[in-house]
């Protein structure tokens, strides 16, 4: 059995180990939820000082050029490139992942209808446990183009669904309920054989897990800057868009930014060349300034091999917390829901309750939040429990959690169910919101 | 002649004087170019520093619930409801004006295709001067819904196509060249009486004029966090729809957090009650915290008579400024493009320069920043500057801009142009680009 000290030893072997130290974090909170929100860079609070106080406030309107504001969002755009996989000039931040789907999928669609004289590509799959906000985009724009949004329950429907009625095959790379992940190189492939297009969410991707968009021969993409990218809360998001695709169309969202020329203040709208057409209004700058402090983060483990290194921490780290919360907690009723193999899976790990425990989630997650070890709670299906289980949630950030970390996360949660103080009324009496 | 004594004097009475300290200016700057980018209120900056280093930092997660995040969209989408005239639930902070009028737009042209049998109504109504965005957004929508955006070059055509062709009459109220503003009540009970909704966008409006959109009974309105209400580059814009449409259809950008019970994370779409539903994804936190700074400059002359002071001293300003620059620099060919009557203006004139100077204007504006004078420079048509001329543009917000500014900011036109100074080559190497 794994011990306290073993994880010490670790951590205090560990080269990334150092890279904690770019981020504030509470004193006596262990926090597991930077697939939520991830943690705040102590770089953040000083840069976004000197863009109100110096470039806003001193510089006022000359910042727009003198401080670069203009090209923020593909500076920060080719900085994520790095991190998924995208050629310089091919990413660009922007708006929120729901609006950037709005665009991706509508330019996907455009270019399928354009490609498909028959017209008989009418088909949008994705799958019903998909983040709901990409399954709203798509139901708005399946019926905006006289579509069918078809969603499956379980990743072995999708094979027989590629064929040629479908258009687009629209996936969340890591699922944000359970942590699993699809093989995104076979799946597109898959996809492009039965001659439809892929769109991918990487929002619990980037940042996560080594992501190769051409590598996987990716169609387009999008993902999310406050999760594993640090960009803080409600950050601005980003979207790439294959070269072969990305002067194919407008997207449908064409503001003036997006123009080749806004400062000609044209009455007609012409798309800027590659993925600058996907930018829409003026950049929230505060925001996206922000945002860069967090990717910086991710970038300050190039030295130590970049993603590749995260990843192979991250999945130590899993797989740590996995084998300790089933032989630890496992006689409380605990299991992981996520998938055990490490290629399946992003960077967090999903546990659930047996009978007779199956509807305490809720109330454990609490109990450990007041212990400060900060996870999260999805909500199953009520009346099947048993395949849909309530999930306590666990993100595992490679950049600031370390071994010792998940030895006493899995500490906290078996003391919360041996002692059983999760029964305390006060951590039941209201429906979880976040 | 009006003398800067006097100027002095009319400042030493103006009770909205000292609103200026809530605003940190920098020494030597005369800025009018509030119109484009707001000043910086002073307690932008602590706020911000709050919200990152308190809310986000300490607390994490848990801010959504615990500091308010999850409210802030319609909080201070009620403050600026005070501005414009909309009651409390009405107005929401969401995203770029940009789209913002993607929303309303589509909501406008499904509520008039569902009460047009005869599928006749298939004409959107514009203005070639109105910003682009509105037009690029409009020409987006057009095409999408197989209708026609007809654009007028002056105002004296609209009522013609005020006819049983036309869907929505789509305008800027002022016009973010000239500062011409339209009588929105007149025109909208013009459209309203052709059977057509109307869409408002204002832009430079909100925070600079009274607007009463219920008095006006217009149907849609969008705005500008980042001009006249101060909230910072890019800062999110907001969005209000009549009660008596917001609960009809679906807007397009059907996110998240504008559904009625996001955190049940259903997998169908089902728009909240009312305008909550024009919210898309998550909203930007540190931009909007910082709107709400600068929203609550303008609350703050709420105690002095609020908008219709404010909109008293800005006519008083721009009156000034109009006289002066004419009987001052009219030698020099300088004339004022805005209209005279102050009720058909925004709170900003506009100056041209006639021949042989018609082509100075990028130099002179060029000149006066460089003397700490803040303008900006709408370039005109090149091959008709009489009809269309280059544009000096002087934003004046009541806020911070006293008469003495006012007759300094007239004197360095005076000095530009009877010293030649702008003939410079330094002043004119390079093109406009804000």
């Amino acid at each position: 059995m794994t011990t306290r000290q073993d994880c010490l030893a670790l951590d205090a072997a560990d080269p990334l180990a150092t890279l904690k130290d770019q981020f504030s974090l509470p004193a006596g909170t262990l926090y597991l939820d930077g697939n939520s929100l991830g943690a705040m860079p102590k770089a953040t609070a000083a840069r976004v000082q000197q863009v109100i106080a110096e470039e806003w406030g001193r510089d006022l309107i000359k910042s727009w050029n003198t401080a670069g504001w203009m090209d923020l969002p593909g500076r920060i755009g080719d900085k994520i490139g790095r991190l998924i996989g995208a050629a310089p000039g091919e990413t660009i931040v922007a708006d929120s992942t729901s609006l950037n789907l709005y665009k991706v999928l509508t330019a996907a669609l455009r270019i399928v209808r354009a490609d498909d004289a028959a017209g008989r590509r009418t088909v949008i799959v994705s799958e019903r446990s998909n983040f709901p906000t990409d399954l709203y985009i798509a139901e708005s724009l399946a019926e905006q183009h006289g579509m069918t949004l078809q969603l499956v329950d379980h990743v072995d429907e999708i094979p027989a669904l590629l064929n040629d009625r479908l258009a687009v095959l629209m996936l969340t790379e890591v699922n944000y309920r359970t942590g699993r992940r699809h093989d995104m190189k076979a799946v597109t492939a898959a996809a492009h054989a039965a001659g439809a297009l892929t769109v991918w969410d990487l929002a619990h991707s980037a940042g996560a897990i080594p992501v190769d968009l051409h590598g996987a021969d990716a169609d387009y993409a999008i993902g999310c800057g406050y999760k594993y990218l640090n960009g803080g809360p409600g950050a601005p998001a980003f979207v790439w868009a294959h070269p072969r695709h990305a002067d194919r169309f407008w997207q449908p969202l064409s503001g003036w930014l997006g123009h080749a020329s806004p400062f000609q203040f044209s009455a007609r709208y012409a798309p800027a060349a590659g993925i600058k057409r996907y930018i829409c209004g003026t950049p929230a700058i505060l925001s996206t300034a922000a945002l860069e402090c967090g990717v910086d983060t991710l970038l300050a483990a190039e030295p130590f091999g970049g993603m590749g290194a995260l990843r192979e921490k991250s999945i130590a780290l899993t797989e740590l917390f996995a084998r300790l919360a089933e032989e630890r907690c496992g006689e409380h009723g605990v299991y992981v829901v996520s998938p055990r193999d490490a290629a399946q899976r992003g960077s967090q790990v999903c546990l659930a309750l047996k009978a007779p425990l199956h509807e305490a989630g809720y109330a454990v997650v609490q109990a450990l939040i007041e212990r400060g070890v900060i996870g999260d709670f999805r909500a199953g299906d009520p009346s099947r429990l048993d395949q849909v289980p309530h999930i306590l949630r666990f993100g595992f950030t490679p950049l600031y959690i370390g071994f010792a970390d998940v030895w006493d996360a899995v500490e906290h949660l078996q003391q919360v169910l041996a002692s059983g103080e999760w029964r305390e009324a006060r951590f039941n009496k209201k429906a979880a919101v976040t």
